[in-house]
């Protein structure tokens, strides 16, 4: 039986090990999983829950003990926090093991892809839901237009429940939400890269099953901006509507600057205090359910013709599991793609999704998703 | 000529003064004012502006110095931080002199009833705009029915340009407005005292010459509670519509909480914090217009039928005078009461401003305002 190691044992780890353990419903393989985390009482939860898994306790900071971890893995998984991700991606890459990674982080993951290729390691980074899934539909967008025109990215992690005042909860690190409301945002206009504000744009759509949300530009290109080289390309994110307008307000009175103020003759960050009063109010309840929501539209000619293409996903919390939509949407993709990994069909390198999705590799990760319940539904106009 | 003091030299101290200082439309004297404040540069600057005006720094928190400044005077205005409104009001009352106050203060001022009495002091206190002239009209109201059922007061102090996020800046201090949505709100209902929560209670108003208004309860009855033995009495505040939902946001987050919290180790005030970002926001330009807006509502019968008074407000910054509308509505109540009281017209005794109502004398205050261009219109219904 083939081994792999999960690295990061809060809610997507979990839902990767829960994955790689069973042989997937269409076919595939069962893995000796091991999950990696520095919490023993989480580890112990996990193992608990799931006879068979493997725990090992270790500081996922440290490469030498990522290191260790990953000795005997024939593939790994990350689920780690925006400050560990990309320490551990160069700790696999240098031990050359394939990885299949969701971590967030603000370095350039593509910039380890030549050590990638010396050390004969196969990583996909960014894949998740978004980054992740989406760049793989924009790849699979250039394969099918002869023209590409315009990509457009819409994605949002929401609570079921609406209730004010923000009519949300973060699916992931709440840190990392308020970076997406603050961060400069490059979307590609006329073949130009922009730089443009956070929460700007906002546009109100309707989703059926959902209603309507409001759009906004957020940063969330990341690797398309490199590697699909169109005339318009941008991502926005999906939030009920009125809680951008209340984040800007946060944001524009100062709540989420990093720059230290004054207050009574003490050195105060405004985001450590915001974020010590918003994150308790923003965290899911045990059981509490959220959905996840995508569209991306691709907009081009194709035999000389205009055509758009449309995917669209709505995916919610499963109450079988007690899995969020946020985990299993974005633990998904990198167990399909550690399967592939670990099968040995990918070649060395950092490959970002949208390259799977160009070599024409979407619609076997599409159909592993589908019978993991979670669906993309295409339509061709 | 008569000696006036006024006690504060802020935006409204200063309105008392210059309206002090010149014989009024529609008759009455000029007085010989000083005018008291901690600041000698802003005193530097009202004296330069107002040929006649005499200044004298002093501290405003210390009884012997507030003393010392209105032992000449015949009657004294007070504009003063709801810091020091309190101690002011005492001090001036234990001189036994006459008083017009506008000060704000959490304590109760008819606890002072008795010693006013005692030294042969008149002083009308909250004689602004409200409480003050709401007040006022309140008792005319309660003058003029037989049975008074309900009064309903409808005030708001605005930007004449709304500008998201807030659509609003602070006409008095920041930190009474934030008191105001956060202080516990004391109603009458059926004759009983309910305590309910400030920002409850939104609703709709249209108002001739500003458009749609969202007005919403906060605790600004103070006296009436107490003199004004009706069924139904609420306060509500007019903002633009939505500012009502972003404050009951920051308030609901904590931002407004003035128990501390830890952040990193540090105790950190979130009020404090949140002041030192909104209130630089907050403040009014140089120039910048505004207005204030008041609509009293009495209901009940006259003559055993069902009759309503309706009391409207709407007056503007003064461009000629560069007069703000808050400290044109707040302190023309004071100096005409004021006048008032330099006549001997007032027993001695701490007055709230519904008595003068209540004993006829709404009209002859209400045609002083007029004649300073802030006008009450009246409509029976």
């Amino acid at each position: 039986m083939k081994q792999a190691v999960v690295l990061g044992g809060g809610m997507v780890g979990a839902t990767m090990a829960e994955d790689l353990l069973q042989p997937p419903e269409g076919g595939g393989e069962a893995f000796a999983v091991t999950i990696v985390d520095r919490d023993a009482a989480r580890l112990a939860a996990l193992a608990s829950k799931n006879p068979g898994l493997a725990t090992r306790q270790a500081d996922l900071s440290d490469a030498a003990q990522i290191k260790a971890a990953i000795a005997e893995a024939d593939v790994v998984c990350g689920a780690l926090s925006s400050t560990l991700g990309f320490n551990a991606l160069r700790a696999v890459v240098e031990e050359g093991k394939a990885y299949a990674d969701i971590s967030f982080m603000t370095q350039d993951p593509l910039d380890l892809d030549a050590l990638a290729r010396e050390r004969g390691a196969s990583a996909v980074v960014d894949c998740g839901v978004a980054p992740g899934t989406s760049n793989l539909l924009c790849g699979a967008a250039l394969a099918r237009f002869d023209a590409l025109e315009r990509l457009t990215i819409y994605v949002g992690g929401l609570p079921r429940i609406r209730t004010l005042p923000y009519e949300y909860k973060a699916g992931f690190a709440p840190s990392d939400v308020i970076e997406e409301y603050t961060r400069p945002v490059y979307v590609v206009e006329g073949g130009v890269v922009i730089c443009k504000e956070a929460l700007s744009e906002p546009e109100l759509l309707d989703f059926e099953g959902v209603g309507t949300l409001e759009a906004f530009l957020t940063d969330g290109l990341r690797s398309l901006i490199k590697t699909i080289k169109i005339p318009h390309l941008c991502e926005k994110t999906m939030r009920y509507p009125g809680h951008r307008a209340l984040m800007k307000a946060f944001r524009d009175t100062g709540l989420f600057s990093p720059e230290p103020i004054s207050v009574r003759g003490q050195e105060v960050i405004p985001l450590e205090v915001t974020s010590a009063l918003l994150f308790p109010k923003w965290t899911f309840e045990e059981g509490e359910e959220d959905l996840v929501t995508m569209r991306v539209i691709a907009e081009g000619t194709i035999g000389g013709k205009s055509a758009r293409t449309t995917w669209s996903m709505l995916d919610r919390y499963d109450p079988a599991t007690g899995r969020t939509s946020m985990s299993r949407t974005t633990a998904f993709p990198a167990t399909i793609v550690a399967r592939l990994l670990a099968a040995g069909q990918l070649e060395p390198g950092v490959i970002a999704p949208e390259q799977l999705g160009i070599a024409g590799r979407a619609e076997e990760i599409l159909s592993g998703l589908r019978a993991r319940g979670v669906d993309y539904t295409r339509v061709d106009e």
